[in-house]
């Protein structure tokens, strides 16, 4: 069933299910792996009764949890929707009788073909009609029609007002972007740090824009993290890009900034603070970090791959061997 | 209550508590969160109704999930047991009722005070008896208390078993151990990659062993994510450090192996397989894997820091500063 109005399916979902839902599971890949993650911090931060994992396509696939029934939802992602590992994790969903909802571009794919539902996202879609914000949709509607959300409205509201926010920010960020691009073009190795949703929109620029799409070494690193180990490798040759959040986990990521501003001289700042989302209410906005952020990066990655004279789409093995 | 009985300890909770637990979280930094995850992993993997996750300590501060509350277990661990975010994260369980086991080398010290238990482990303890393997034994304890667990014999038997796989095999590796050391002395960036149960394992070794104590850059990978953006940077010149692990996740491992050795010249390998941990029974072996490979990287460790004439405990910030 292609649907993309989170709300209906979901209850449909309960329906079948005499009201009963247990278990929510985001499975996915790389960097869609990585958009799931706002949904699952989301529903491991304001869930009082619901289950919650988030797997990496095959593992779930291998190391199915024993968990998994009926009572279950699982979300995959793939934009292509022919990832071999995340079409067959919706596959065991199906066949233990969860609930199977799928987000891919492409509504006639593999992926969408295991899923009791479709969500079919657009290209060049809106950030507020793009696969990480159908998952945070979907998290959402699942706690307020499961256990009820108090912020149900306010998360609402979070979605109207994103688009304009990130709109906004990518035309501020441009010239800072251009800027990273040129002083940073022949760096062999860039980290990445975040906290709290942000975490994995770290990992994704990590793995997918620099390791992927630019042969650039690079690793995600937990704000929280930096100062029980990583830490030791700053010095002022080694860059870093530092997400800043807005909501809970700012004093990690502050406390981690303190730092590298006195011992690292390569260093990008993108504040969420700065870049509008005070504009979505305190009780939810930290949500939305992801959203906003893995758009301005867009920018960044875009002006890295002109700078570099490397397009985004060059690849080594991917698209080119049986692997 | 200083006690090294994790039965005993999970009898006392329960009965607290009408025989009610519904959360169990594992909480701690660094080194110490990496080495919760084998838990973390067994009870995602095989429980049935428990809730559970897996927090670095400042964010379980700062971000603490609406789920906790007095029918919770908050397991933390310190090796000191002055890390101030874990200590404040024992504090937190205990203010809202919640059962708080610290896992500590220092039954004295604050993390032991915010403890209702305190698991102290031995300078040099063997590996069953270490923080891990204490944390993979409450696991087994709640599960077996609170739903059944049905290999509750098997794990019971890998703890005898784990401590004669683990001196075998780092007998047998001190010579690979050597060789390695000399081999990539010199080695600027080395990558660390693992599944399942392992996966922090090569965290671990990837931010404390190498970052931490060595100032080589690093990252861990999990093998089910390397061909969705990280097998793009392999080339002849990029090492690699893969964990084969025995059990389900072995076919992720696997497939990164058949890969790296195709297109990786500088690639060492370390197998559960042929590590000996086939003699523990294959409905459980794979929540060993981490006991076995983190004392086996030791080895390594140890090998690299003599060859490269910088000590393991040699830091440019920890202790001489205040951050």
């Amino acid at each position: 069933m292609a649907c993309c109005c989170p709300k209906s399916i979901i209850e449909d979902i309960l329906k079948a299910r005499d009201g009963v839902v247990e278990n929510v599971y985001f499975v996915a890949c790389g960097g869609s792996y990585a958009g799931l993650y706002p949904a699952k911090f989301f529903l491991q931060s304001e869930a009082k009764k619901l289950r919650v994992d988030h797997y990496t396509a095959n593992e779930f696939c291998h190391a199915t949890p024993k968990s998994l029934n009926k009572n279950s939802i699982v979300i995959t992602q793939s934009h292509s929707g022919t990832t071999p590992e995340t079409v067959r994790a919706a596959k065991i969903a199906q066949e233990v009788g969860a609930a199977s909802i799928t987000i891919t571009f492409d509504d006639q794919s593999p992926l969408a073909k295991n899923g009791d539902y479709v969500m079919k996202y657009e290209a060049g879609a809106p950030t507020s009609m793009g696969g990480t914000a159908f998952a945070l949709k979907l998290a959402t509607e699942i706690l307020n029609q499961v256990e009820g959300y108090e912020f149900y409205e306010s998360m609402k509201t979070g979605f109207e007002r994103i688009d304009g926010i990130v709109k906004n920010a990518k035309e501020f960020l441009t010239p800072r972007a251009k800027k990273f691009a040129e002083e940073y073009k022949d760096e062999k190795l860039i980290y990445m740090m975040g906290s709290g949703a942000n975490y994995h929109t770290a990992y994704s620029f990590a793995i997918c824009l620099l390791m992927e799409m630019q042969w650039i070494n690079s690793s995600a690193i937990h704000s929280g993290e930096y100062f029980h180990g990583p830490f030791e490798i700053t010095d002022r040759n080694t860059p870093f890009i530092i997400l800043m959040s807005e909501g809970r986990t700012r004093p990690l990521d502050q406390r981690a900034l303190d730092f590298l501003k006195q011992y690292a001289e390569k260093l990008i700042i993108l504040d969420a603070k700065e870049l509008g989302l005070e504009t979505i209410d305190d009780c939810v906005s930290e949500f939305f970090n992801p959203l906003l952020m893995g758009a301005a990066l867009g920018n960044y990655s875009y002006e890295l791959s002109i700078a570099r004279k490397h397009p985004l789409s060059t690849r080594r093995y991917m698209w080119k061997l049986q692997y």
